[in-house]
């Protein structure tokens, strides 16, 4: 499955950015699982460009779910949401056709379909195709919540300023940037971070940065082990997001210069189970939830689309050129990147506990 | 498909650390790839306890394929590897039964099969069951070696400790370090880095790292967008190697910290077609191979086995305890888990390649 | 995967009989497919019920094709169709609810849904959703044919009257099926089979039958061994065509009532490559093609909807009834499931083929 | 997967007939299902070849499970099968090499294998690769009788003599089966069936038949719509069982000659839920069970193995030839290929029910 993920709940996703209508397919939500047209529109609102941080194209996002779900309430049938494109401007893009963008999939694209892929505006690679991941990570977070898991996430770093990380209380963290449509957790980090796109994309350039997720409320036993470990189907699924390029769980790379002693996570009994003093292993062991929050980090490069001067070739014509990109574009797309990353979570898990605990299982409550 | 990865290509893995045999099924393999012994065997020293290094568990590694070879070359059926535990010593494991190891598998495996698993030396999550994907991954490599592509993996850090990156001529490192047995480009962080691990070994201790890996030709257009992009499925089968906390491509988590001018991959026509400066992008482009060589990065924690006392619980009794492990152990498994990534990753090249262009590419040579 | 098929190439059907829209999703054509939109009409056409021999609900089948296609060629990106629900008349069904059609899914879907299904007109279940499935297979179709694979099904068998079967010039009447509307070999027996349609249509009542369906042109060594074999994957996706009830390849039933001397598939030299003289296998030993024609029948049941008052039971009230279908329906499908048929037949061997010879194979051209 | 079916509990085969093991692997077991070993030997019996009625190769049959066992009940680790090939008389085949038995899978194999193929005795097509399924589909039995659900095949005709149909207590009949060496309800039936074996073995003939397949105590909404029904996931993976070559369910072909008002499923009140006072559903509906007998018949062709001088090819030389088979052969399988049939049944249903309810569901008695 090319454009899909997951096993008991399967997400497929299609479209191109100036095609009719780009979507996605989920098969195997349970029945019964609400749909919150509210909570939807705020993760839409998440993703959207951010004014004054973003010269990037503004859509409305005005999706419709068409099948799947009678009565504002998911059927079990797959569920299909499509986002019409509306602002599509071809114009922008056939003078450049040919042009491959560098750090973009144009020239990749090329080279895998022949020349028959629409290149218009990254065509199947746009981001723009995150929209109804998000719709329908939405529903998945509403389905998760009811059983009594949270996602969070924050700006770990943006343009090498950090956040605080998360603190003692994570579900007081967790809660409180459910509502930040720039999620930092420290309001000083966060008038620096826009600072440092806002100068950026004065400077026609732009900057990356790391989201840090955390879960709370995951049983212990979920996941399995080898290839189907809670990393691996969440790496496999987070790394389908545009503009990732490292993923981290617990203590990541940093603990990999540590020692044993050092970060190894004792066990204590907590008031109903094992818990661990530390959580150095992400929540995870052997690929399978241990009770304790999952914590894990997904690194965002720079937006490669900037209005700098940049040297590259026209694979149509086999001849070197230069680009310079006045259109739309984002200085950062990391904090858009959240509702995204939080999506693909929730999506994910709700695939996770339904392999686990049955098709029923999200809808019992 | 719990226990397996891959699609044109895949293998599943079984067994326990002390039951009867270990082994794995590669079904997909294209017919007519030739079984060279003495590089399985080279692979599987490489995999091994190093003499000095370690004082884990010495098992011979003999392994027996009883399916899909004949006459020494494979015949496109599945191939089956089987090795047998002869060094199982269980009596080490008897005492201790119900002892979560601090950031071992034990308690989540508890968690899952309710009591049922086999608690012995891991069990399942045992890191001897990478031996038979060391195996199937020489298999693999032989396979595309003869389509010219080959794959080198070197240790980046070892406990704080930095090998020099890979050089201009990557073919020579990669040919480099086909034949050592504790692989690093440079000799005097070689000798550090062992120095370090012996340092952990006498204080009880041990140490982890990072491994890099560079991939050289293959061809542009392999990978699919999205969700089977070559990030999302080498990251899905490499984050099944136990121990691995992070994993990055190209310019990794370091290029988020950046300016997009600074880390986009120039093009400019090579010799038979575009090429990129700079390989901040690691070879992959909106997860589709462009050309060039694929880096990527593999984080190893320290060994969680540890001669120092740790604070525990023992989940079958539910009472709080005390470890120390005085059994074998290894101090750092960094530089064996080498031959692991080296394998998952010929593997999963063989996958995307027979994807691409049809079960029997690989042989056609 | 619930509601998809295929491996290289993913079918993933979505929409309810009164839901908004209707449609699938084909991820995995190759690119450069040309969109033959009279060619998918005429299928469409195939499949809308038929004047004269019909009662049931009369859609225009305006499907539009969202994603994936770009000056009218496949782009090698997600396919999406869908058709919008027009004549939907909710109201027929309101008044019904919870009263299980016989030998319908609404009883089993309750079952499986919990009453959360979209029950109106039998919702996800609706052989509607079959017209995009057309759609789709005349794309696959139009790809087969430049490789010289063409597909033809004939109604074997109605209420009981039988066709000829094929005859020696197999191409010859597969070519002749493609432009029949109601898809028979012998111009008598098609008479007699429409005269018993509507015969049955005046009773109230309503027939079954056997469709036949040839392949020619499929290359020996198609299909894998064990359970992804021709028929394996071939009888997966024929029984989610609502109403089949039997598959049968080569000589099928019969040939099991017969001796081995006498249905063994004797081999000869042919022009090009070793052939049989009689075809019992149906083109296939061993799950894999060997040259000669594919040859299966599929069964359809009389279609369950029927005028006569029949004893049921309401599911939601949980209490018996009585029902008299009123409304618009089918007094046979047979001759409308002959495009399913076809369609899911040439989607599947484009999936096969792919595996086998790569994603590019069929557009190769 | 090629040689593998199932999601949530895969099974994956491998193995030659002359090679060193055969085996399989099921991944997807709940932990905790017993390990019946009288049980596994007593269902092996009835695959082996019976004395009188065979002349076929004699095997113990002495399998090993190797992993994904322990202390006598599933760990829920991947529970791996091994059966050697101890009477394995090459040289029985060494000078036929490259002559294509008639309707056997040599031609095909060499096909795709391009000579690679091990065609020692069918190589990887043998049809004594279904004896490791026949031990998992007892352990997947074992699990379905805790959770009520029971399995029943005889055989509906032999060389066309027909058994009568299941009776009025079918779980009276499905429990008599159970200890049937030869399985049929009606002792003259039976009698004339083997008549007929040992006549066809005398001539140097074989002949096949029809098995038929009762399953009680499944509730009701277990299946998916369309491409995952019920009868889609059993046809797949019953297709997979050499020499099938038709499958129908409940009514099956018959029904089709006739009209929905004959074969349409009245519901009526039962004790506890809807039943149907006819089963020509076979206990499905839209691809989900309703609670009533699962009910199909599976076709067996004639064993193509037979001592008559036979007309073929060799395809290695390309040249033509006559075969006779002196070697030892049977008969007939169909009494046979019933053991196989209920635990590729035993096994899918395991998968439906894991997939629908939760891997710990089967286990949880």
């Amino acid at each position: 499955m090319k454009n899909s993920f997951g096993t008991a709940l399967t997400v497929t996703l299609f479209g191109e950015s100036h095609g009719e209508e780009i979507g996605a397919v989920a098969d195997g939500f349970a029945p019964g699982i609400p749909i919150d047209e509210d909570y939807i529109a705020s993760r839409l609102a998440q993703r959207r460009p951010t004014d004054g941080l973003s010269t990037a194209r503004h859509e409305p996002d005005e999706y419709r779910i068409v099948s799947g779900v009678k009565d504002g309430y998911t059927t079990g049938a797959p569920l299909t949401v499509l986002i019409p494109n509306t602002d599509t401007r071809s114009g922008d893009y056939a003078e450049t056709d040919g042009i491959a963008r560098p750090s973009h999939a144009d020239y990749t694209a090329y080279c895998k379909y022949h020349g028959y892929e629409d290149r218009r505006g990254g065509g199947h690679f746009s981001g723009r195709l995150t929209a109804p991941l998000v719709v329908l990570g939405a529903i998945a977070a509403t389905a998760l919540v009811e059983r009594g898991v949270t996602i969070g996430t924050h700006i770990a770093r943006l343009a090498g300023i950090s956040d605080r990380g998360f603190g003692e209380d994570l579900q007081e963290d967790i809660d409180f940037l459910a509502d930040c449509p720039f999620p930092v957790l420290d309001t000083a980090s966060g008038s620096a971070m826009r600072d440092a796109i806002l100068r950026a994309r004065a400077e026609g350039d732009s900057v990356g940065g790391v989201l840090e997720t955390a879960v709370t409320g995951l049983v212990a036993g979920v996941g399995e082990p080898w290839f189907d470990g809670v990393e691996s189907v969440l790496a496999r699924a987070l790394w389908g997001i545009p503009a990732v390029k490292g993923i981290e769980f617990g203590g990541g790379f940093a603990m990999c210069d540590r020692r044993g002693s050092e970060v190894n996570d004792a066990f204590f009994m907590g008031e109903d189970a094992p818990e661990t003093r530390t959580n150095f292993s992400g929540g995870i062991q052997g690929g399978i939830t241990n009770g304790m929050p999952l914590l894990f980090r997904v690194g965002i490069k720079p937006t490669p689309t900037i209005a700098k001067e940049q040297e590259t070739v026209n694979f149509l014509t086999e001849t070197e050129t230069r680009v310079t990109f006045g259109g739309r574009h984002d200085p950062a797309i990391v904090h858009r990147a959240r509702a995204v990353v939080d999506a693909v979570t929730a999506l994910v898990l709700c695939d996770l506990l339904a392999g686990r605990y049955g098709t029923d299982y999200l809808a019992e409550g």
